[in-house]
């Protein structure tokens, strides 16, 4: 199993469910996250960086549905926490989803400025 | 422009949001009639046949989310309704995503059984 999740569970490819996925994916401030963590050079970024302008709580919320749906990976890093896409296990699982949604698509939601000191914890 | 909808507003294939998308398909009894109308022998069937184990009114409301998100048609036919899946309209604006929903996902909400008489109006 990736990563080691000492604090957060999260479900096994096998249990995703795509309807949860889809929910996940279906609110524009959630869907700029998952396109932060698909583009950026990183495949893993400290929550730091990660919906920079959004308020704490509002953010803690939409990466806690992000990770319970399976949509990413959120592991303690020190004193940090990094932040993943689940790529391959949502590939696994339902394959063409992610690419379809990430694919071209004209109307974003706005893009996530600045990183935000607060997140760290 | 394909149907006539002259009673309810449908958004032109241009207007469809990725969000409001994937919010009307992320719920089980939606993505259940979505499924019947795309694998049914008829690409459009009545409104009689579509989700015969939900409530009327419960019915009405995913329909309507359903049509407002763009993912299905619903059209007059004489004194009933005409449901169909908008697969090109999909596919047009977000390549790969109908399919990728659609296709083998084991998990699937219960397919509905019997027809109900009671929705045509």
């Amino acid at each position: 199993m990736p990563g080691s999740s000492r604090d957060l569970p999260h479900p096994e490819v096998e249990e995703l469910v795509l309807t949860d996925v889809l929910f996940a994916l279906s609110d524009p401030p959630r869907l700029a996250i998952v396109r932060q963590l698909a583009e950026g050079p990183l495949t893993e970024v400290s929550c730091q960086a990660v919906g920079g302008e959004i308020p704490k709580s509002t953010r803690s919320h939409h990466l806690k549905t992000l990770r319970e749906a399976g949509v990413i990976r959120n592991v303690p890093h020190g004193r940090q926490r990094y932040v993943s896409l689940r790529r391959e296990d949502l590939e696994a699982r339902f394959p063409g989803l992610l690419a379809a949604v990430l694919g071209p698509e004209p109307e974003r939601a706005a893009t996530p400025a600045e990183p935000d000191p607060d997140l760290a914890r």
